[in-house]
């Protein structure tokens, strides 16, 4: 038996902050980001490094929001996109932070928030720690696809990796939202093989984490946040609830269609990447549940599964999906 | 102030298993794991595919000799080498296991040691957990150097990725032995930039760990395991600890230099690779531990943070060490 783990003492978010980059700040969201750069090159030779330095400015952020300095923290769990989460080690090296390293895929925020949750209930000695996931444009097409210079074209279904990170700081104390419940999603493999739909790889792992916290909890949560699915799987999920009798779409949102403007943005289906529930979170809804506009969110983490290799031996995409329900 | 980290109830060790390749069967303990192949394809098309394979065979020989089938699992947490951790990911899919990928290189048994034992102290929902890693050979070869194939010249400070998984399960209750202490290790970075040299690398983060620890604790384990530091690495941990004023060689061990016989095996400075602390705490340190040949062990594991892009950019090579306390 599964269950939505619910800590005995849920933990606070001290602060949050968002990093993004030039095409993120033309978005909806982008007045609302902490700093979004001109250059997506953020000062640096190779765009993996500019991955890192956005992941530094995101954790700088929000510990300038908290008001502690890195050598506060107690933990800090990071990932990335990027082959053996290289942006997060070479951001981080510096800081001298007792370091756990993610990976999963476009989840790693939520998965993050998880293992922070469970280590600040698990260990006395812990008292604060910090998430902080990214993704960048340029590092990614490169690393997954080809390198922007060729040009190549995408799908309708493709989604658009974000120039984003986004960092959240949680405390044992503190007058933040806290983290009221979460739930460790397994992987779903639908047998999806198109490195371009990564949402329908990724929608039968959300129905499947998204139904089991649901049927575990007397209340419905105001907002459910997915990321990042995007136009093709949010579709996907939705159809797959309304089969089981769950009217998802009045509450229903998705980072990766939340990041962009589908009108004057040409990203095909949305937004993605770890970058993007985590900046979206950070810029958005977490400022949103503060005000008080919102007073639950449960968000979804969703990752693909899969690596270049893995998709030339024509392996399918496995999904997984991770869930934390925020409350003020 | 950074802290070891003391479970307030200790998980337990219900038990654990290795897999290894024909080179660890031919090795000091390969009479001693549950299972090698005699072709390191475990049946498979591709050596990728192959090394999921092994990791799901280490996680069944773990679950059989616990009595236990997957669906009792709360928990797993799993990585390996493969980019995106697709070794994991591919060979657990089918569980349907709640489940987090972690990435420590071939630090990740230790850190996934620890995730464990915080998620089941933090969440009372949790009773069991299973930690998995792996590597594999010639899909480690082929991706971070050269295929196999190309018959490339290797230094002497070169390390031989073990084609090797460990799983160990950790539940609330029973009878085995304790995770008594943890630490978290912080990225430490000493300006390596020599792949064929992880052992220097990764041993001022062993250093770093293992000297934090030591300051915390009264009494000595009777064994520290490091892995994988190799031979060259073990030398520099030793010296940069003698420089401390301790002495650590009559109690250290290390998982690369303890896979392989030096004499008959040209494996250069030793064996590394996810599988490799993993496989070796799995067939001979916690055997030995259960029988009381040993009263505790201090797990050390070291992962080198880099990835082949970010070593032809010229960035140096991180190291991480965690550090876990095993007690009969």
């Amino acid at each position: 038996m599964r269950h939505n783990l619910h800590p005995a003492t849920p933990p606070r978010l001290l602060s949050y902050a968002a990093v993004g980059g030039a095409w993120e700040r033309q978005g909806p969201l982008g007045e609302k980001f902490d700093y979004c750069a001109t250059d997506d090159r953020f000062g640096c030779a190779t765009w993996e490094e500019a991955e890192a330095q956005m992941s530094r400015f995101a954790l700088s952020f929000a510990l300038k929001k908290a008001g502690l300095n890195a050598s506060a923290l107690d933990l800090l769990a990071a990932g990335d996109l990027e082959n053996q989460c290289v942006a997060s080690s070479r951001g981080f090296s510096p800081l001298g932070i007792p370091f756990l390293g993610l990976f999963g895929a476009c989840s790693t925020m939520i998965e993050g928030l998880i293992v922070a949750t469970l280590a600040l209930g698990g260990a006395r000695e812990l008292e604060t720690a910090a998430v902080v996931t990214s993704s960048h444009n340029c590092a990614a097409e490169r690393q997954f696809r080809t390198p922007l210079e060729y040009g190549a074209q995408r799908t309708p279904t493709a989604q658009w990796t974000a120039t984003a990170a986004g960092a959240v700081l949680l405390g044992k104390s503190g007058r933040g939202p806290q983290v009221t419940a979460a739930r460790i999603g397994r992987i779903v493999d639908g047998g999806v093989t198109d490195a371009a739909n990564m949402g329908a790889a990724m929608a039968p792992a959300a129905a499947d984490t998204l139904l089991s916290f649901l049927r575990e909890e007397d209340a419905m949560p105001e907002c459910i946040l997915t990321g990042d699915l995007g136009r093709e799987g949010s579709d996907l999920l939705c159809e797959l609830l309304a089969k089981e009798g769950v009217e998802l779409r009045p509450r229903h949102r998705d980072g990766g269609c939340l990041l962009y403007d589908f009108k004057t943005q040409d990203v095909h289906s949305g937004g993605s990447g770890c970058g993007c529930i985590a900046s979206v979170l950070a810029a958005d809804i977490l400022p949103r549940l503060e005000a008080g506009e919102l007073s639950s969110v449960l968000a979804v983490g969703t990752g693909a599964l899969m690596s270049p290799d893995s998709l030339k031996q024509g392996a399918s995409i496995s999904g997984v999906a991770h869930a934390v329900r925020i409350e003020k």
